[in-house]
């Protein structure tokens, strides 16, 4: 059998018939396979699974060439720049000298006592090109073509991967319903689509912040994350290095890379939110841009009016960019700078297809402040901003809460819907309770595959840390892991064509007691056969028709095959042979128990 | 600020001020304390939290004797039978000579080599009584009290414990909408019901198999469960040793304790399904009705006529008492004696007050299978089956599913309630998802938030472990707090009166850097306070402004706070100030970050 999920290969490059797992040097029943396209430099990746049964299950895969054997990958290097030829054919980008990167890219001011903190070992040393952009005027950017009615290999690329047809994609994307965040600098990306008719997407966040982390680990914290199924990665770093942190980020990166370029505009005037200016942030803005950063948060809807609103509320305002916008416009009592010259804005964005994020900057961080007056008369602005995006042929999603009880999260997503012309829906859980920090995973996994089901397009992970501290490597896969539960959970919900079958699989497997299929198959088989090996560790225990739960004797699903294998398989065939066989059942004893525990 | 969760203390009886934890050994800013009702030995236990600003919160504790520091607690001994009075009182039960204790009663056969396993050492000492029971043909059930319009001293104690009239928890109960589980013989638990008007209750499954564990792991993972917020707990027992190791829970037990009868009726034919008979099953309900079983799961439900429904299915029958029955019907070929006796069955259940859970034998193992034809017809037989044990007077909820993808879990829950006339409904799960092993507490706290909020009554919970493995003491509190999470959200979802109030606590302690606050309100406070710790253990970041998450520049709760005091508490002050301030607030520098990473 096969998953749908991704696709049937119509024909496949196999890199190697089993992989072998970096941490347990355990062999594993899967490998990279790529499904061809209708050029040969159009190979899509995929997880394939074989079953002991002979069968296999082909599964979505955003692990990117780590997991391929054949290809040697090189940190210092980067990744090959998959899409340079698809961007260069298009004609309409040229190269450009680019801004040259300044000091206090990375936060290092001339005044500064330790300015030696950015070394020349920490430049990336493998930059293999000058930036690129769209020539005069022009606007790069998928949504530009799809609505001229060209699908681009990025587009077929995706199409391929959610086993749909490019012209849906296309479509989709046109109707501004789905974005496809592809810088034109960031051709080291395996293109993905976010919309709702589309899997539903988990996005990871990193960053190094004042506090802790090193470049090395935000690194290693993007492909760890890919590696468990984050379809983007933002980068969120705060304190120094983080024009460097982004480059090695960005060349390493096979999936779209996201920012917020007020923070590291915040960081060149030291901090001082009333410091900031149209022309720093502009500046911050084409920085990131030409370094390749896929998709961009700007919090353009916190306009001055809104402020006073949050001043009853019982958390404020919880989003960093929300509030520096916020602190802003009262120390100048001036609408944001960011609202103002949002179109120019759209132009730089158009120039390099880069994607708004519009973020939501005024979103409830409290059961008490959820689907208040300032949260929705920002998502009325940001319904706005869309329109303009749009004029401007620029792709554009919106960001959601937050903090919101269950009963009110399908009042979010439909009011969003419909302010936002059906914009993607881009959503930080929702957390659906308060109350269980270092759970926040959970209290917002609830959340999210509710609002997803409902048609949230892609899902911001929340860690076991949020509100607590900075997430390291467990923390980043446990949010992933249960993020993408929240995310299948909804796909399933929602009748995503061939979903369905990756859980029929693994049940399969189950009911027929093919343990390694059960861990191959598994979101994380790392964790699955560690679970069953803790209580039954011995080998003959992988093929054992029962497990320690109930033991043997009281194995429901060895009942239930027994219950089969005497009396027939189908319903028509248990119907008929039920009274004759009953009989010889007894006489058989009804029992082929292993004798383990007796 | 107090929760109305639990209740405003009128009389409380503090035991301490402060509580040590036992593991890390820092004092902790709870206590138990006590809420007395209309009579001195009617005491309600409630956590009390104490907050650094002087105000307090009261919440619903589970906990039992164990968390408070005067009573000297004995597990050889068992708990103080809190109950005995209110039943002597009542005059309509009288103390018997009971069943004798049987060997195989423990799983010991006259010929098993093993028999010494059952040693003397094992009989819990302390056994204080005889067993009681209705007196001839006397229906001594909570249901039959209140239907005569009796408010007993258990119903005012949940009045209590739920902050709503003892006229309130009379009334649901006459109607069957809710269940107050006691039996006679286990005058040690502190009252609690289960409905839909009350807060949503968690049910931790326990129990040792043949394959591992041990009677005092079994009695430390009781009261490892009850101290995170268990309400029940099942003991799933199926190894030898049953009768024992539910003695020793019993006794020790502060929450009602559930069984499935028929995992110990196999234990006596020694695992074959076919050869149980009505006199074995009988008998082991009297042998756990006198020991003080408040609930049991009886899968009467799965009928002859059902079972080549599940031929078709993809996981067959995953319920182990299903696959028992399913096997029983089938390999005599007759109607399930469960269904055949259940009028019988009532009449003993109703002289102990054993509560009925009308167990879903047929619960769908898979996505696959979820609401089919063999789950529902079965569901319609256990409506029947409620209005028969209704008939006697006994006390009845209805066990759900199991594994449905979200678009199925509302017509689950609605039929439910509308096939079996509001009875509590007692879920497990639902699984929304099968590809997660090792994550199921994840995939089936969503199902489960998500049934409460619709009307769930208890969640029976799921561990990481399940279809893996045994549950460990770590797995246990997982799968407890998970499923806390999930009845909590589902508490505000309903709009249950009070819910709301903790999380506004909690809040209040986020929003105002109350550190200390913010842990001891957290439904694991342990957990909460060393993830903070992690990256920031020093002491002066527990009163830092800003956590290690974003930094001291970058903390939104701190610019929010920098905003209301420049410009003013209220949304009119902040109207009203905003032009003049704006100016005052630039010149201030808008800074007021702790000088630590700078």
């Amino acid at each position: 059998m096969t998953i749908k999920d991704a696709r049937t290969p119509a024909s496949t490059h196999d890199t190697t018939e089993t992989s072998t797992d970096e941490e347990s040097g355990k062999s594993i029943g899967w490998h990279k396979a790529y499904v061809e396209g209708s050029r040969p430099d159009l190979r899509v990746p995929v997880r394939q699974v074989h079953l002991t049964n002979g069968q296999s299950v082909t599964l979505y895969d955003t692990s990117g060439p780590y997991t391929d054997p054949l290809v040697d990958t090189d940190v210092r290097r980067g990744l090959p720049p998959l899409r340079e030829n698809w961007i260069i054919a298009r004609g309409d980008t040229e190269e450009y000298a680019g801004r040259p990167v300044r000091p206090e890219d990375d936060g290092i001011k001339h005044t500064s006592p330790r300015g030696g903190l950015r070394n020349l070992d920490a430049v990336f040393p493998g930059r293999p090109r000058q930036p690129r952009r769209g020539r005069e005027g022009t606007a790069v950017t998928q949504l530009a073509y799809a609505r001229r009615g060209e699908i681009t290999p990025e587009m077929e690329y995706v199409a391929i991967r959610e086993n749909v047809s490019p012209e849906v994609v296309r479509e989709e994307i046109a109707a501004g319903r789905a974005v496809l965040p592809a810088n034109v600098n960031h051709p080291e990306i395996e293109p993905m689509i976010i919309g709702k008719r589309f899997l539903v997407k988990v996005n990871a966040n990193i960053g190094n912040s004042a506090v802790t982390s090193s470049i090395e680990e935000e690194v290693e914290k993007m492909t760890w994350a890919t590696r468990w199924g984050a379809d983007t990665v933002m980068d969120l770093s705060t304190g120094r290095n983080i024009h460097t942190t982004r480059e090695w980020v960005l060349r390493n990166s096979p999936v779209p890379i996201g920012t917020v370029p007020l923070y590291q505009a915040l960081e060149k005037v030291d901090g001082r939110a009333e410091e900031l200016t149209w022309e720093i942030y502009k500046d911050t803005v084409i920085e990131q841009a030409e370094q390749g950063v896929d998709y961009m948060t700007v919090h353009a809807g916190v306009r001055l009016a809104y402020v006073p609103l949050t001043a009853n509320r019982k958390t404020g305002i919880v989003s960093r960019g929300g509030s520096i916008m916020a602190a802003w416009c009262l120390a100048h009592h001036k609408e944001s700078f960011l609202y103002e010259n949002f179109e120019e804005l759209c132009e730089i964005l158009a120039a390099y297809d880069v994607t708004y994020s519009l973020g939501d900057g005024l979103r409830p961080g409290s059961i008490a402040d959820a689907n208040d007056e300032a949260q929705f008369a920002e998502l009325r602005t940001l319904g706005e901003l869309n329109r303009i995006a749009k004029r401007f042929h620029v792709q554009t999603m919106i960001e959601g809460p937050g903090h919101v009880p269950m009963h009110k999260i399908k009042e979010n997503i439909d009011l969003q819907q419909e302010i936002c012309d059906e914009a993607p829906f881009y959503t930080l859980g929702p957390l659906t309770t308060d109350v269980a920090p270092a759970y926040d995973h959970i209290t917002s996994g609830i959340g999210a595959a509710m609002i997803a089901w409902w048609g949230t397009a892609m899902l911001c992970y929340v860690t076991p840390k949020e509100h607590l501290g900075l997430p390291n490597r467990d923390d980043v896969k446990t949010g992933v892991i249960t993020y993408k539960i929240a995310a299948h959970a909804a796909d399933l919900a929602k009748g995503h064509p061939g979903a369905q079958e990756w859980d029929d699989a693994l049940s399969d497997a189950r009911f027929e007691f093919r343990w390694e299929d059960q861990f191959n198959l598994a979101l994380d088989p790392d964790t699955a056969r560690e679970f069953h090996d803790e209580t039954l560790p011995a080998e003959p225990a992988k093929t054992a028709h029962f497990c320690s739960m109930c033991g043997p004797k009281f194995c429901s699903m060895k009942i239930s095959q027994d219950i089969r294998r005497e009396h027939g398989g189908t319903k028509a065939e248990i119907e008929e042979g039920m009274a004759q066989k009953s009989k010889e059942f007894a006489a058989a004893g009804n029992r082929v128990y292993l004798p383990i525990a007796d």
